[in-house]
């Protein structure tokens, strides 16, 4: 099943013309989550040929540079005739503002709007293979961040140990592969085990959103593909990061280290930096062995299976 | 005195790639005037070089393409330790829900924000040479358009005749140009209306939001410099124009030929017609003799003084 990420928005509480506000589009198979939704959000949808089709928006905290997209987004799905609902997930406290921002610019939409709060620790929503779980941040407002874990896989099947056993290929191959014993017709019985690897992990995704760095998301992140953290500031406004509830990119780094990610993006880059981010990567490349990167609106990646199937 | 117009969104609605949601700038002199401010206008003050130094908003109606920008703007004001106070002009009966716009995305600026009802046929602010009145306009909600309207300018001073009469140059030419008659040393009296011509008009410059043909836009553009009407839908739409409140190309043509405006802006365009709109201009001409031009984000164009000068 494929899974890819597309960095709407990159940048800051201030915009600039390099960097939109948060947004961060996910998409696996057919499904389309969206996380945070700041202002022109859905213009950056129309840019990289995104799409509108998402069904679920997950917000981390109601800040305007992650909510301010949201009427307008509303707006035009009500305009494209859009039935489908859309389920939009807020923090335990934060359904009635999000109504009111829905309410106050005439975004009333005939299409079903389901506001969800949701509780750290628990699963936000749960599809046939994945749920994308809530998790603690600290950012001075009920904020959140979330974390898309994919349900194990199961383990991969031996087709060549299965023959050697004289197990037909076929519906037994199958239901091996599924867990169960089977019984040849010489009486010889096949364990599932036998034939069949180990589960495999199933893939996780994390977004911080604006966070200092906390324990809940080392944890939430552990062995992650790709851990999307703030890193607003650099060294050089440490202070500030913690005044603001933000994290500087080498904490950002400290956390991706703990946590033992794959890859770590570095957004939310403060305007102050303009295109000058290269600092930033230093920075969490000193503290993280890892992939590291500070992604630009548009950029997408793929995350591939862990054992590249 | 300089007077010029910056196209921020011209689309509809829906944005588009090409086209931002609706806001007007208008620079006269060191004044920076905003009519509407769409989701994203902010980015587009960014883009075209256009400067965050607005003294005045005027806002046309409140639904979310005119002013889903607006808490993002105030909150970057607001990081830019902005103090200079903002008015943001709206029509009667809305300044709760503009309140409440800013509030529901905790956009409470430090600077003093001030939002004035206006009443159509007055004027909404007053400047030293200019003012800008409200007019009604027709949209299905409370809604106005706004003109800005220079004050006359004196008459031209004829420093030749001046001299023939033997008015020696100095205050005497002041003291005539403003309107008085002086008197020489010889005792010869000189009137002002010798020496100066009548006065002069000054510019007016004519925007409508979104609205259905209306004759008060006709009598508020008079003989403009300027009108940017609504042209959403073309001939094929004009069923659909008349239903949802706006005009179409066709009718904003007759308007500007009724009111024998100078400039013909058509905006507001309807996303459907993506960078197709060479029929919105031929249907406009054929009723409309004068000058007509669909505009393009970031279209920028001075208004000159009628006598060149």
């Amino acid at each position: 099943m494929s899974l890819s990420v597309t960095f709407l928005g990159t940048g800051g509480a201030v915009p600039s013309v390099q960097r939109n506000t948060s947004s961060v589009l996910v998409r696996r198979g057919g499904d389309r989550l969206m996380f945070d939704c700041g202002e022109g959000t859905q213009r950056q949808l129309m840019r990289y040929g995104a799409g509108f089709g998402i069904s679920q928006l997950f917000v981390t905290h109601l800040h305007g540079d992650h909510v301010l997209g949201i009427p307008g987004l509303v707006q035009t799905m009500e305009f494209n005739d859009r039935e489908a609902p859309l389920a939009i997930h807020v923090p335990g406290g934060r359904s009635r503002a999000m109504h009111e921002l829905l309410d106050g610019t005439s975004s009333r939409p005939s299409f079903p709007v389901r506001i969800n709060e949701v509780t750290p620790g628990t699963a936000a929503t749960r599809a046939a293979e994945y749920e994308v779980r809530a998790f603690e941040t600290d950012h001075r407002t009920a904020s959140v961040g979330y974390a898309l874990v994919e349900d194990e896989r199961k383990g991969r099947f031996d087709r060549d140990r299965a023959e050697e056993l004289g197990v037909p290929a076929g519906p037994l191959f199958s239901k091996l592969h599924a867990g169960n014993a089977i019984e040849l017709e010489d009486g010889t019985r096949v364990e599932s085990a036998e034939v069949v690897g180990p589960a495999r992990p199933g893939r996780r995704l994390v977004y911080t959103g604006d966070t200092r760095p906390t324990e809940a998301t080392a944890t939430s992140a552990a062995e992650a593909d790709l851990l999307i953290h703030d890193a607003t500031f650099g060294d050089d406004h440490e202070e500030r990061a913690a005044a603001t509830g933000h994290a500087t990119a080498r904490a950002a780094g400290r956390i991706a280290s703990r946590a033992a990610v794959r890859r770590l993006a570095l957004t939310h880059v403060s305007s102050r930096y303009g295109d000058q981010v290269s600092h930033l990567e230093r920075e969490a490349r000193e503290v993280f062995d890892g992939e590291l990167f500070v992604p630009a609106d548009g950029d997408s990646l793929e995350i591939p299976l862990r054992d590249g199937r």
